[in-house]
């Protein structure tokens, strides 16, 4: 189990007053919430930069369902990775355009890797990959 | 319903075979559907920028469920924003830590303005925003 | 003048292991140097996505300089906007190739705008726009 | 030398519509101009994610230049590592804070450390990377 450390941080107070501000209009209850957010958010970038430890991610995609096949393709291309693929959601845009959020877990290579094929088969409109961390020692 | 039109590029042989390797690596079709990729990131992203359209997008959030009111604290600010929040799907990763995807429909700022409130809760290791786009006219 | 002010920040010590690692490796003097610039990298980030403070920016062209006109082309467009690009810096990258920085101070989509009619002309073969601050309250 | 190719793209046309207000709006010259943009942008934004090619930067720094010693540090770095950063240009931006920007040229795993080692210095306010190409083969 780990503990809480306490430590101090000296700030211009100018910068602090431009900080708080930032702090208030984010709802953040306190400046240690935010600064720990920050400090977080900078080491999954880096992490995610390295590619050298398990990461989390989610694969958002738009596409046209009516586009022949491509539902199929899709549901088998998760499959074929269905270590990494962890679970899907499915969110009804319009009559034609559908919303798909994939869960996955995985080094950060294969989840780019599996990201690139989804995103690049006929019909998906656009794609984006989010990497973030297992929560582990964050 | 809108009708293909097909046009040409002219690109320099050196560039051309790069960009074949980049379409191969990536599994795309052919060289049509690598171009419009691209076009329609670039686009989903300049409208993003201007912030004067509806947008869809997702929230990924990392949090220890653990966390004494968490839940319900995200899950009352979700219901706030019922007009906005489409869904949500939830992963467990580990006896701690969870991972919870939303997906939103609205315009660019009151996206931004609920994943800044979602991603600040005490709690929250950490969250990201995916701005995409409704599909229509892509 | 602005005084410095101190204030505490509690960690849970798994992360604050991480973040000291991460300190170490990026040579920062102390934990207040890496925190300020965080806190000053987000602040930066902000105002150039809300586009309502003077900011300053750099834009990196790179270009083959035998392209016909493409020179004058370019000290056309920055005399142009002479009130916004204070100055230049070119390079020579081989018997071709170019690059040029830009130093640019303005309003964010005054900046933008003249990044992307630089980085459109033909024969430039990439160009990138970096949002920095003036530096001041920072 | 390389020569000029041409190739056909099928395009859905109201993309194509929306396509075409960005090229307009961009101020390029004609599609097949604004295509290779985007594929030369792609192409550089993935070798820099892959690190294996000889790659250029620009390091965009802002600092108070009356912060102690601080211009002889980060003098003394640049020359540290002479074979990578080619020039620098300097900018007064007012009475405290100065625009510093560096080309610099190499792996991009050294120029990535070597920026956060000037950005990490006491004094830099803010400080940005920007990777792009040395142009050949674009």
């Amino acid at each position: 189990m780990s503990t809480l450390t306490r430590f101090g941080i000296s700030m211009d107070s100018q910068l602090l007053r431009r900080f708080d501000a930032f702090i208030r209009e984010h709802a953040y209850a306190n400046r240690s919430e935010a600064v720990r957010d920050l400090v977080r958010d900078r080491l999954v970038q880096k992490s995610w930069d390295q590619g050298n430890e398990e990461m989390v991610g989610t694969i958002t995609l738009v596409f046209d369902h009516h586009q022949r096949d491509l539902t199929e393709k899709l549901t088998a291309q998760q499959h074929d990775h269905h270590e990494t693929v962890l679970s899907a959601m499915h969110v009804h845009l319009d009559h034609f355009n559908c919303l798909e959020v994939l869960a996955v877990r995985g080094k950060a290579r294969d989840i780019q890797s599996i990201a690139d094929r989804l995103i690049s088969v006929k019909g998906v409109k656009h794609g984006k990959l989010v990497m973030t961390a297992t929560g582990e020692g964050l």
